[in-house]
């Protein structure tokens, strides 16, 4: 038996299904249904091609439909909108949007990764030409040729997130005066204060306006709809390009039609196989829930490591084969100009929030050896529980090495070390690279003497 | 009662051990002799300073004795010279390099951290004056000085170490035309075959002559004893200075007199409160045997790292508290021009020594998204136990990011962790700094491919 699997979504978790299936069932009839006009682009590389480090737009398209076909054996249809589920008889109503036609595909199993949408602001003037999100190919290439042929002077991001510190970047890149409009004393909300400080002053170095506690109320339009600025409560930012990055949400609309089970955080949820609540659909990507690793709870986490390992786990079960995703510590990092900045595991406030005791300590140390070429400041910001001295979270920003040794505490905090056990690991020290004490151990040893101090009080 | 703990030796072990006896019982009197002029010195920075990265000599001399005294409350003696030991009746027998006399000196603990010493070529003209070794900071300036005044043409290293790598670059740095002579037929025993040829292809890029499977057989010297070549069984190498960096041993001469228990690589052994064989004597730093943590077995190790914790274990527990140093990995790292080589826990010779089943995997990937700025290729050689799937050890070699990788591997290694966990890690994703899968990811997918593949022969 050839069994059928459609594929919805062909951007990150859609193509690994419908590549991992093909592998696990050569077989395997696979087709996936893509609504826009591209298939697996790099969306994470955006910013980078708009702001200019990635000048080679075709860097961003590693796939094209025929690609997928010839070298992976997928029937990819781009402009393909699925309009409809019917999951009691399985089969896909699909509109071609070239003819307009709609067509009825039957399956044996389903994949969902109908991924994650932006957040929209519901004010007039927020469809106005000048006016952008970056969440599609399409419309990232729109914004482009904007940037190129108008040249704007002034630009205002709404919203001071991920997406927002890199358009800044891309922005400020192309000699824009941007601002950045963020409904927060600081950016980037979840990480820890230090680390939000930290990108504040590197976005004022870099000559970004961080406008706090904004309440965005609506725009100014010219008589043409053109929008020449933003109005908050107390003020108004002349802008001539904006661009609107204030979060996504899981796309779940077909998910949610047919019935399937949905979480707190609006996302598809499944079980470790990617199951979602109907035997025969599985989900894959940012319209599904994640389980973290952590909390053991459910989280909305829309990063494209995990779309491609929930991609590729959905599509070797809907195969027949048998793997499983078992969750992911929000591990993530952003550059904002010449500040790297990581996070893994949990906020301290998202900490407390799930019943764990967490203890915080912030530590600054060199990224090398002091006085070598290349050596710059490291902090970190260590967060433990501290009942069980168990690893919780990380920030990690600097200019040299933060995301690596990051990644280094990600491994820590998947495999519940303590704060004393991460004290011992054995650390490379070589002067042109790590210092003889690397920071991971400094934050370590001082968390666990924070922790400690606590347990037995001193007399003194 | 304020015990009286005397140190000997004053390079890495001796003063953290002097400083955390201290730091556990302020009331200690502590006593550190040091043979040589210098305590405290930056002896791994020392190839830097060779060659020019390193301008400022102080940057090498954090502590002085009067520091020491001042800031940690440690007596430190240099150009004392320790004996030997009573350790029956618990004293020390002390020379005073200054006036020559000898003084008793009762103790009751004694922390032995008298380190390692350079071997040495027992052929005649080693002792000439433009040949040199780089164990202590004494003799590094004197070829320091001798490299600024005598402006020699061309160089001979004798050794094809980690030392010897770095003299390499070192020289050149000057520009010295320089060879290196290695008695095997690539650079760097102990590493993988994949890193020793790119070592040594980093070398012949920098017009490095590397000179394989050399037995050297004796010094071409002039009237004046100076060293003008080195004798080879098939060649004479010309210099005008020689370097020598064939390794080093413990030195254990002190020891051994005294009785205390050496194990087989001619180390003090102790157990993990860095005690010897006998009761009130600590040993600390390259003088001793080291656990490895993969093996299980003692190993020589000289390195910074663990000479800094296993002093302030025996400092610690000396003074009346309670520590415990459980043992290393071999992580370790050196620059070879652009090339960072990294290497932690076994290697896949010595794993099969020690009783395991090795499986290798060398992969080549991406240091960054491979289109964006300071991306580089990073080569992993990962070994893992077949039977079990645990991470044995691995080298990371490349020109950005394989140190920090190594950490990471590191962590996993003295977790622990199975391959296939390796490759569940959540590892961070960020085009600027990290790949979509980071090459640890990919190393431990596959190999855990080619480890299971074996298990399940296929019928094809």
């Amino acid at each position: 038996m050839n069994p059928r699997i459609l594929v919805v979504g062909g951007l990150a978790a859609g193509p690994a299904a419908a590549a991992k299936a093909r592998r696990t069932n050569p077989q395997a009839g696979v087709i996936l249904f893509e609504a826009g006009e591209y298939v697996s682009y790099g969306i994470c590389e955006i910013p980078y091609f708009l702001g200019g480090t990635v000048k080679d737009e075709g860097n961003l398209l590693p796939y094209t439909p025929e690609r997928l076909r010839k070298e992976k054996g997928i029937d990819a249809r781009i402009l393909h909108h699925v309009e409809e589920i019917d999951a009691l008889r399985r089969f896909l109503l699909v509109r071609n949007l070239n003819t307009g036609g709609v067509e009825r595909f039957p399956y044996d199993r389903l994949i969902l990764a109908t991924g994650s949408r932006p957040k929209r602001l519901h004010l007039r003037g927020a469809d106005a030409r000048n006016v952008f999100s970056i969440k599609s190919f399409s419309e990232s290439k729109a914004l482009h040729h904007f940037l190129d042929k108008e040249r704007p002077a002034k630009a205002a991001i709404i919203g001071g997130g991920y997406i927002g510190m890199e358009m800044a970047e891309a922005l400020t890149a192309r000699g824009i005066d941007t601002s950045v409009l963020h409904n927060k004393s600081l950016p980037m909300a979840g990480l820890e204060p230090e680390t939000r400080k930290a990108v504040a002053a590197e976005l004022e170095s870099r000559k970004v306006r961080l406008v706090p506690d904004c309440q965005v109320q609506g725009f100014v339009q010219r008589g043409d709809g053109t929008v020449t600025g933003v109005k908050t409560r107390d003020n108004t930012i002349d802008a001539d390009v904006v661009v609107v990055c204030i979060g996504v949400e899981p796309n779940n609309d077909l998910a949610r039609a047919a019935g399937l089970r949905i979480g707190r955080w609006n996302g598809i949820l499944t079980d470790q196989r990617q199951v979602t609540s109907m035997d025969n659909i599985y989900g894959a990507g940012d319209c599904c829930e994640v389980r973290n690793l952590v909390s053991n709870k459910m989280m909305f986490c829309p990063l494209a490591t995990i779309a491609a390992r929930q991609g590729r786990v959905a599509g070797e079960n809907a195969a027949g084969g048998s793997a499983a995703f078992k969750g992911a510590l929000r591990a993530i990092a952003v550059k904002v100009f010449s500040l790297e900045v990581a996070r893994v595991g949990l906020g301290s406030e998202e900490a407390a929030e799930h019943g764990f005791e967490p203890e915080r300590e912030h530590i600054v140390s060199s990224s090398r050896v002091s006085f070598f070429p290349k050596s710059e400041k490291v902090n970190i910001v260590l967060i433990a529980d501290k009942r069980s001295k168990r690893i919780l979270g990380a920030n990690v920003f600097g200019a040299d090495g933060a995301v690596l040794r990051a990644n280094t505490l990600s491994a820590a905090i998947q495999q519940q070390m303590t704060v004393d056990a991460l004290a011992q690991l054995d650390l490379i020290y070589t002067p042109p690279y790590a210092p003889l004490w690397d920071p991971i151990l400094i934050a370590g040893a001082q968390l666990n003497t924070r922790i400690t101090s606590h347990e037995k009080p001193r007399s003194d």
